[in-house]
């Protein structure tokens, strides 16, 4: 086994997002119990001045489909941003996962060394392949998931360290 | 350019700690200005089983020290958790920068295949030493580093994305 640009993205991306799928899946169950209406979980935040719960679901999937676009050399499907409920969410997390999974290991060779540009308002990102999705895809993804899980905890949602890592380890 | 295991860890890891030390840095100078006990803020939580601020840097700490160690295959030294203070918590990170910086790309040369094995209270996990970097480290790195992000966030220190991610992309 040796690494490849395939192997150390879309498998991964792809278990966050299963991971996401479980953590929602206890917010929903969460919402329910309490009688929580869904878009009001969805549009718990941190910080008043950070971005809520649905928008971190939608730049963890955007940041994970961008990914597995640019460096597979594929059209990056556009998204709208209109989910406003736990299961709206669930459902683009489930898309992202579709798109990844049309991807394959071909289409990712020397990709390490690929020109990447991201445009932002007032800032120009360039990168290599490799740093792109070290620099700057792992660390949002799980950026993104990680305070997905803390808006999450700190409502009160049963979740835990199992929940956002997955089956791993052979357990 | 090709990927490998210590330029996928070692300054994946060290750019995250690096950035870290740029987050509390900024806790401190909050700290300071408010007149907030620096063991008041090491102590804060965002929620209350979760663990506080100073373990969530010690584990991305210990986390970081642990990879490089097992994967180079030296030994993994062991660290007290005592860190009290935002000061105490930044000697911690800069004494896991330096042992990281220790560890050189020829002894991680085949580690994608080592088998690793983490013993924790009533679990064993099984590895090989890519699954290792890819399913463990980075996913508890970064979760971990979010969450003290997103601690003093919640607080009300004022950082942004940008001390979180660093300097990339050549901006």
């Amino acid at each position: 086994m040796s690494l490849s640009m395939y192997g150390a993205s879309v498998p991964v991306l792809r278990q966050g997002l299963q991971n996401l799928q479980t953590i929602l899946t206890k917010a929903v169950e969460f919402a329910d119990n309490k009688k929580v209406a869904s878009d009001v979980m969805a549009a718990s935040r941190l910080a008043i001045d950070m971005v809520p719960l649905s928008r971190q679901v939608q730049i963890a999937c955007d940041t994970a489909k961008g990914c597995g676009a640019r460096l597979a050399g594929v059209e990056n499907p556009s998204v709208a941003d209109e989910e406003k409920t736990l299961q709206e969410l669930q459902h683009r997390v489930e898309k992202t996962l579709g798109f990844l999974s049309q991807l394959s290991p071909e289409q990712f060779v020397g990709s390490e060394d690929k020109a990447i540009q991201l445009n932002f308002p007032g800032i120009t990102l360039n990168f290599k392949g490799q740093d792109y999705l070290q620099q700057f895809v792992l660390p949002n993804f799980y950026f993104h998931i990680s305070t997905a899980y803390g808006i999450l905890r700190h409502i009160g949602v049963d979740i835990g360290k199992k929940d956002y890592l997955g089956a791993i380890g052979g357990v």
